[in-house]
């Protein structure tokens, strides 16, 4: 059985009683990150492909930009579980950094444009002159070849998924695990490890919703695409709009907004389902008429 | 317009081509918390209910057990926006304890098996006790009582929700976030400063999945029964099980699956629903059949 998941017995109750049964829960356990030998971080995760979503925790931190800011980075020895990654940097760490994250101390306040800008000087790479062009058939594909994949592994109903496509809708690596970020972080680590840092004409597509910090991911790695099956968020699409990031949300059957950044989507290739104009006609005018089980 | 939701205008494109239209997006900003005048940590959060979430989440940290041990929450007085909040604690606080979280120091490693035991050890309350008992016609009806509250608010599809209810099926508080751990804050929040603390006899409903940390905050809070729409992770399960909470997992229309404790529901209510014996039969006996698309 893969890592990814792990029976249980569980009482299944219908209609018609209950019965015990066996349940395929996907794993969750801690890993804890440690930087030059001093623990920083623990995160719930789950197991496999650990030293990416190291990588990929670091980048999103803004702690390293690219692999020559790694000397090593491994499993810790002398354990008998895979839950203690050790990353020698290049230079010295300062612990407070990670705790830090972007908690300001100004003593007038903490607002969303304050974290954005917080994020924008904290970028290494320039998303604006990035040239990338997506088709809109090609950016509508991608959440089924995403879930194709996904499906390979997960059976439990409780795993997120993330995947870098390129403009052509070539699939470049794909990763899931219990948490939204956790997935993003170890693309990005595969990214930053296989020479695609900046991530220049790739496409991150997530499974759920796009938050402030999907984001910031996305643009730390200096990828211009952002995609996501459900809604993002006010200061995810505020932080997009800032950084020059294209940010696709409800990409869904043959329909997708655009919040940031449009021309890099050319809506000249139209999508192949044959669908009336009435369906379009019926969306609400201001607001989604999806039910909260759309929530991811 | 609320501070749950703000308006942004998007480019939605269908199959019968693009147009400019406003979209309601669920608001994302940074929360400043600071106990006893230090800045502890930064969330992502939707606004609302601040204190209740500031609250939550020291108890979720085990910081306090009770109001007994804040003098003061609140925001803070010299910002324009409302985005900081001051805790002042009964007590000195060793600002490391937020930034620790669960991380262990132990050269022999961190597993599942510790965490669930830092956890244990760190809790107030003993759930096996509690005596609490809810026919599974009523659990079974929960989430569309959680769902039917959720619309009045939500029309972004980016809001978790999480309520908390009485054995006979009565709503005593639901609330809502971009994160859905705030959403479990807010409502513990709300119980520790309206006298459920413990929260004997009630139960946890939230709109998503069930992750170790979601099972960790209702037991740090005495709740003995946490229900979850979409699937719990091997760590939620294991830790439910070694504390007594009871953990219901799919809980969609006539069925859910019960991971531990799970005499806490009564199953000779039986759920109103006419449904055959084939659609249950039709189950796959070691999987869930449903699509990633289910994951939240």
């Amino acid at each position: 059985m893969s890592r990814l998941s792990v029976d249980r017995r569980v009482l299944r109750v219908g209609p018609t009683g209950a019965r015990e049964r066996p349940d395929r829960l996907a794993v969750e356990e801690p890993l804890e990150l440690r930087i030059n030998g001093t623990a920083a971080t623990v995160t719930m995760r789950t197991p496999g492909h650990d030293i990416e979503l190291a990588l990929g925790f670091l980048a999103g931190e803004g702690i390293i930009a690219g692999p020559e800011d790694v000397v090593n980075a491994r499993h810790c020895a002398d354990t008998t579980t895979y839950n203690i990654i050790d990353v020698t940097l290049a230079r010295e760490f300062e612990r407070d950094t990670v705790v830090r994250s972007f908690a300001t101390t100004s003593a007038c306040g903490v607002c969303g444009k304050e974290s954005i800008e917080d994020v924008r000087v904290g970028g290494a790479f320039v998303l604006a002159d990035d040239a990338a062009r997506i088709g809109v058939g090609t950016l509508l594909a991608l959440p089924d070849l995403l879930r194709e994949r996904q499906r390979t592994f997960d059976r439990t109903g409780g795993l997120h998924a993330a995947a870098l496509f390129g403009t052509d809708g070539r699939l470049l690596v794909v990763r899931e695990d219990v948490g939204r970020h956790n997935a993003v972080d170890k693309v990005v680590g595969w990214a930053l490890a296989n020479g695609h840092r900046p991530g220049r004409g790739l496409v991150l597509q997530v499974s759920g919703r796009a938050s402030f910090e999907l984001v910031q991911k996305a643009y730390l790695a200096g990828i211009p695409m952002l995609s996501a099956v459900s809604a993002p968020s006010s200061l995810a699409v505020d932080l997009a709009r800032d950084v020059d990031l294209t940010l696709a949300g409800f990409v869904r059957g043959d329909s997708l907004n655009l919040y940031s950044r449009p021309e890099r989507v050319e809506l000249g290739e139209t999508p192949a389902q044959d669908i009336t104009a009435d369906e379009v006609a019926t969306l609400p005018a201001e607001a989604h008429d999806h039910a909260p089980a759309e929530v991811r």
